[in-house]
């Protein structure tokens, strides 16, 4: 396998969540071991992994000592601190690059790369005064959705405007953080693509899924996405042109807003991704085994879909019908071993398949 | 769910090899912890594991650390020493039952209890003596092959008499323990049902596969088996009586030989088994996971087939070609983690998956 890693190798994980711990497993599946770098403790990749570093990512000499065990460094989330960057990457390889965590990790850097790659995305414009805001009302105009530069997620750091008159709200509610005013798209339906890129340049991607959110959170994914087959080639198209204009290495979700005019990209994220979830049982190899690979140097996995699927989501109070769901025809069920069912906190899914008739 | 364990709760697992890891895998996708109790260091179950006892079976006090620390307890491997089983079911609830190990941790024993049950085996009869030897040659004739009643695997602890001539060789070649002559049976091929059976007595079977061996050592299975359907049922329904009389709880693995007279029952293993390894990419519940639902006091999951499968075992130097079988269209790799790729040593499988058609 040329330069690919061996069994037997460590994978070091940056993040000791679900993605984490779907990640760990993956990694057991082909003979990794695997190092979670995680400051909390029980966290749920812990429990599959081999190795816990339950340290702050400030701490100069745990990260030396994570880097140095570690033959390979990815990660489950995005906001991962520069400075532990720094120390990390003379250790060890780290996969997806710096380049992706640096374009994803500012939603004015994403923005403007993806438009600079020729593909479309919502009007927006930089807010980082009070000034700016008026100038971006003024260029983008209402509705639009203001959203913090970064730290975001799960709707999280945003506010509408319904019209120019909630500027100073919207602006206020981002209590002084640099963010961009994105214009209101009107569409039909939200669907991602889960793309993968080899070491070699080798690309795959799942069959795009129609998302549905609730309260800003993933509810469900639904695969096939009901969009015509053309949107759906296009689809893997966009996600294929970000794959290679970031020479990546890894596992990327893409999300794609479909409109009478066409796609438009809405945000992509350098990793494994919640609407990816689906593959672990409607593909002989998931996404989470998919990016193991992509990281460790192996060839991409035979990603084509043998079911019909859709994806569920578990969130806080739906630990409560986990006895129903574990009797259910079809479903897979798969909960992430977090202690308390918060409202809001993503405790499992369940994937319901069904022939691909 | 009743007296069913809750997510967070911790299984034990006696036995740290690559079944062992397989349930690990399993548990924690029902949201479990695991414990593995296994005196080898950097065991396949352990790298997926939360805790485990590297501690010898005669260590009383390690046992009753490891038994008060768990929810329930369950096993990988049947020779499990009876002081162990004495000190461990007074701390927690066993499954399967100590019967279910006592009827297969002696051939003797499991023999009479199949026949019993009025199930078809092979003539067979109790050698603890060069006297008895010439008698169970007399009665059974030859061929036949002589098995030690316990710690036989993998083809180990045989001997083959061609013809009454052979019986001092073979009876020296069991090096004085005791053991079973067992008449030759005339097979067309062999199948395997993998059943599982809920505490309140609900069965569930995987659709019967096809074993080859080499050397004594699985080398694959294929689902559906070549065999007329009728047969099929046949080995559903042995399984279910099996599973019955035993009051059993957990999976339970049933080996048949298809004769011109109908099914003869081989042996049957009272944990997942490597002929159930097809279940993962086959199914959306694997054998694993049907175990910890049993042994959990969860319903069984679905383990209706969605795909067909063939699983081939990786044995030692099979391990080169793991670079050939990652780039392989429609395969699903699963490796153990083990060092070291010994002859003979079960190093990983590949389930190789096509359309149900």
């Amino acid at each position: 396998m040329g330069e690919a890693l061996k069994p037997g190798a460590v994978i070091g994980i940056l993040g000791g969540g679900q993605l984490g711990r779907m990640l760990s497993v993956a990694a057991s599946r082909l003979g990794f071991k695997t190092c979670i770098y995680e400051p909390g403790g029980d966290c749920p990749a812990s429990h599959v992994a081999n190795f816990h570093f339950q340290k702050s990512y400030d701490d100069e000499a745990a990260l030396r000592q994570f880097g140095e065990s570690v033959d390979v460094i990815t990660y489950e989330f995005e906001n991962i601190p520069t400075s532990a960057l720094d120390i990390l990457e003379a250790l060890a390889p780290i996969h997806p690059s710096r380049r992706a965590l640096e374009v994803s990790q500012d939603r004015l850097v994403e923005k403007t790369f993806l438009r600079d790659l020729g593909l479309e995305v919502a009007p927006f414009a930089n807010v980082e005064s009070r000034d700016d805001m008026d100038a971006a009302v003024a260029k983008i105009g209402a509705p639009a959705i203001l959203k913090t530069r970064r730290f975001g997620y799960d709707g999280k750091g945003q506010a509408r405007l319904k019209s120019a008159d909630d500027a100073t709200a919207a602006w206020e509610a981002m209590e002084g953080a640099p963010a961009v005013l994105e214009g209101f798209v009107e569409f039909s339906c939200e669907i991602s693509v889960i793309g993968a890129r080899a070491q070699d340049g080798q690309v795959a991607c799942f069959d795009p899924g129609e998302n549905v959110h609730r309260e800003g959170i993933l509810h469900t994914t639904t695969v096939p996405a009901n969009v015509p087959a053309r949107l759906r080639t296009d689809a893997v198209l966009v996600a294929g042109r970000v794959l290679n204009a970031l020479d990546y290495v890894g596992v990327l979700g893409v999300e794609l807003f479909v409109t009478p005019a066409g796609l438009i990209v809405n945000e992509i994220a350098p990793r494994v991704h919640n609407s990816g979830h689906w593959t672990q049982n409607g593909c002989v190899i998931d996404q989470f085994e998919q990016h193991i690979r992509a990281v460790a140097g192996w060839p991409l996995g035979d990603g084509s879909r043998h079911s019909n699927a859709v994806m569920e989501n578990l969130i806080g109070a739906d630990m409560e019908r986990v006895a129903a769901l574990a009797a259910e025809v079809g479903a897979g069920l798969h909960l992430y071993g977090k202690a308390e069912a918060k409202p809001g906190r993503k405790m499992g899914h369940v994937n319901r398949i069904s022939p691909k008739g």
